[in-house]
């Protein structure tokens, strides 16, 4: 008899960023990345193996998905069934509490919870790092969502060594993201493409990883230490460092828009203006804003100048995957 | 007796642009640059040392400048009087057709016409290799504007072996630049701040110099071979990587508005479109498009859906520096 398996993953948003593949079959990164979940963005999906048919029926919000849109859940399924023995294609329903394609990495929450679903629903009992390691297969920053407060990505250099495991769970000290959701647009170009054309064209690859190795030592410590305003520096020089690998690719791309600009200036002043917070940007035009409680309402006054309420959410550090047999 | 002597000289476009230098003082640069003189943006300066007063009196656009402003004048025009051994202070007028500090390069025309005028008015008989030296101390872009056409500057290792010369001049075949002309305010932060801040502190600037000493050699080849699209692909990632420096220091800073996004995006658009066109960026918002003259009416027609037809400035590959003698 099959079981029907739920599992709940958390968004998260990389503060030392990975940007670039060393093994796409793999999906081994070319750096390690550190990360905060989040409580407010998550994915929630359930999968139980019991399709009498020859393909996956997979459900996104209650719709059920083209098999050509499909394609890399399915790819996914694969790996479970290879690694479980079954043969059974399946049912997955998944809700995603999320901005899709926006750079509010979706994937992250979405693979976390996937792996969590479908190897418990397949047979499977992994632990947790075994879950990141099969949570990196579908994408690079699912690795770090099985995981709550502050995580850390191994690049490693095989599959075994690639895995995640959390540096602080829970965060018991003032740190929250404001995120400003400025467009649910498909982007410019995917970050799968993106991230490899610049580690086939950009001239400052190598010096990236350079410094992002020297970024999660610095950012380690700062998580150590509790120190608000050294992890803010170094995430947002590290976040612009990435983008700035995108210019500097051959095309040239960027993730930004007009409000993506406007949001980094506000920040900017507000930060002139004494209060202490710092940006960060994935591969998409939101702008994710590290702060702290007390400034919350000073912060979300100066971007209401531009942008609407509804735009602002404060999220707070989230939890780890939960992962529930329904039946 | 004093004479009053009048230059002119043109501003210029980086294709492989300029950002750094070597040494503050002497204006010696990281790497060589290559530009097109253009047309249609310049500066006009008189000057005739008859002051007996104590300061030198600049007018600008007919306004007499405040001293306080007028010091990079007044210290260029120091270096004039060592050269010739003149102590009189100097009256300079300067009418300057270009949008000031906003990307168009009008300290290129500017110290390059007060090169010329100063030092003619000071009794210096400078030839144009020696001219350029000299307007490279005002501003490095300046040193290229003492020549039409296409320019090369050579970054030389002291005083006198940093100077520019033609490599092309007239330009025989057909190749323009539309300037977007998006505002005329101030910059973020000054070129020489910003390129003094991108030295200090990003870990990609090695690999800039390098990838600049490349695109040196392979636009040399594209301008011999009039080879349009060669050069507008060269020119846009040199642009691009050089403004990739910008968000990779500590702290960040870019020189984009939202209108410099959507010109891109626009160029973009046309090049998916089958018309051949290229963007470069300086220090400023505005775009300037590398394009060919059959192709005007459709890149003006597409920008025109975002921008004003008096944005859009169509320029010429344009002359040397022309000194007359007033008296």
């Amino acid at each position: 008899m099959t079981k029907t398996v739920t599992a709940k993953a958390h968004t998260n948003i990389a503060l030392v960023k990975y940007w670039g593949k060393k093994d796409a079959n793999l999906m081994l990164p070319q750096n390690g990345s550190i990360s905060l979940t989040l409580d407010h963005f998550y994915t929630q999906t359930s999968v139980s193996f019991d399709q009498p048919g020859a393909t996956d029926q997979i459900y996104f919000d209650d719709q059920l998905m083209p098999a050509e849109k499909a394609d890399r859940i399915i790819k996914f399924l694969d790996l479970v069934r290879a690694q479980s023995g079954l043969t059974a294609t399946a049912t997955v329903k998944t809700w995603n509490h999320v901005p899709t394609s926006a750079g509010l990495a979706s994937s992250a929450s979405g693979f976390a919870a996937l792996a969590g679903a479908a190897s418990r629903a397949s047979g499977l009992n992994l632990d947790d790092r075994a879950l990141s390691r099969l949570a990196r297969r579908g994408s690079g920053s699912a690795t770090r969502s099985i995981f709550g407060g502050f995580v850390e990505w191994h690049a490693g250099h095989d599959d075994a060594s690639s895995y995640a495991e959390p540096l602080q769970d829970p965060v018991d000290w003032d740190i929250q993201m404001i995120a400003v959701v400025l467009k649910a647009t498909q982007k410019p170009i995917s970050s799968t493409a993106g991230m490899a054309r610049v580690v086939a064209t950009s001239p400052y690859y190598p010096a990236w990883v350079t410094t992002a190795n020297q970024d999660l030592v610095r950012m380690r410590q700062a998580i150590a230490d509790r120190d608000f305003n050294q992890l803010g520096q170094i995430a947002e020089t590290n976040a612009m460092r990435m983008h700035a690998l995108n210019l500097s690719a051959e095309p040239a791309f960027n993730y930004f828009n007009a409000d993506t600009l406007t949001a980094i200036q506000t920040v900017e002043n507000l930060r002139a203006d004494g209060i202490n917070c710092y940006y960060t940007l994935d591969a998409g035009p939101n702008v994710k804003i590290i702060c702290q409680s007390h400034d919350t309402t000073a912060i979300k006054t100066a971007l209401q100048a531009h942008f609407k309420a509804e735009q602002l959410i404060v999220a707070q550090p989230g939890p780890g995957m939960t992962i529930t047999e329904n039946n």
